[in-house]
């Protein structure tokens, strides 16, 4: 019954990434609350890096830097 | 004023259906706890089945499966 | 499968009123959608009436006045 | 470390707005809270129109109407 | 910088639980994604069991059932 | 009608501050996107420090070291 939500720039992460993504949450949230998994729901959410921001920039202009 | 957000597959929702989400919910609210409709704000974020995990997969994947 | 949250203020809400929205929500989806309401999550959450803001004040100021 | 989280409608907004908003977002939980800004996260999320109600309304309608 | 939030029934979760669940997702997002662990944020959510539903019920309800 | 959500730990936060984190990002938007303040949703979430993680830490554990 958990909801994850997991967000992330849009970077070119790919599909089997997101699979480990949501089996390892999944699979983590049963052995440490033992949560039933079947009821474990995951929303992984890619984020423009023009619409992430952080130390007041955005991810973009740091991308930019090769940061 | 309060706020609500429906997440949902991105599964071929229609503009219709949405409207019919957006008018129930709003309706809901003010039938159960007499919020002013005016101020109902409702967010429907539509979410690709690759992104979306349920039982530790993919909904891509239990798609491809017929479930 | 589909995931609800729904913000108020923390204002008296009572337990019936909570499972009105959460059955009333769930068949709204049902209805609109098809979508199984087994997997439909939904989650309330109650926000003190200082930490919700609306036209720029707090609540809580605008309760005071009457509104 | 503050997480913000601004949600607006997809309509034209271009990237130095929401470097704008990141800016200015960032400074003012540093001003306000004295957090610092190296670790504060900003998330611009532009939803579509028609997944955006107010008033029982979508606001692809509203915005045909003229409002 | 990516952002985790977990949302959970509000049924006794000991600070220690919370220290895994946070270095678990932290230590996921670094293995599968190559992600710096310095700038991950984990949110969690304890949510009362009235404030939850699923299959239209209230958890309070489901637990008095023993389910 | 833009909603803002803004997520910081639970720290002694003040009423006056929250009022002028409200006031402050209301006027953000309008300035930067000319959003109609009155529609503008702010809502702040005050997060325990033990739920707040950062670094695959525990906030509580960080401040326990003076950071």
């Amino acid at each position: 019954m958990p909801y994850v939500n997991i967000k992330i720039t849009k970077e070119g992460v790919t599909s089997n990434q997101k699979k480990e993504l949501i089996k390892g949450v999944t699979g983590l949230l049963q052995d440490v609350l033992g949560k039933n998994p079947n009821t474990t729901v995951v929303v992984i959410d890619e984020v423009d890096t023009d619409n992430w921001g952080i130390a007041g920039e955005q991810v973009t202009v740091r991308r930019s830097r090769g940061e």
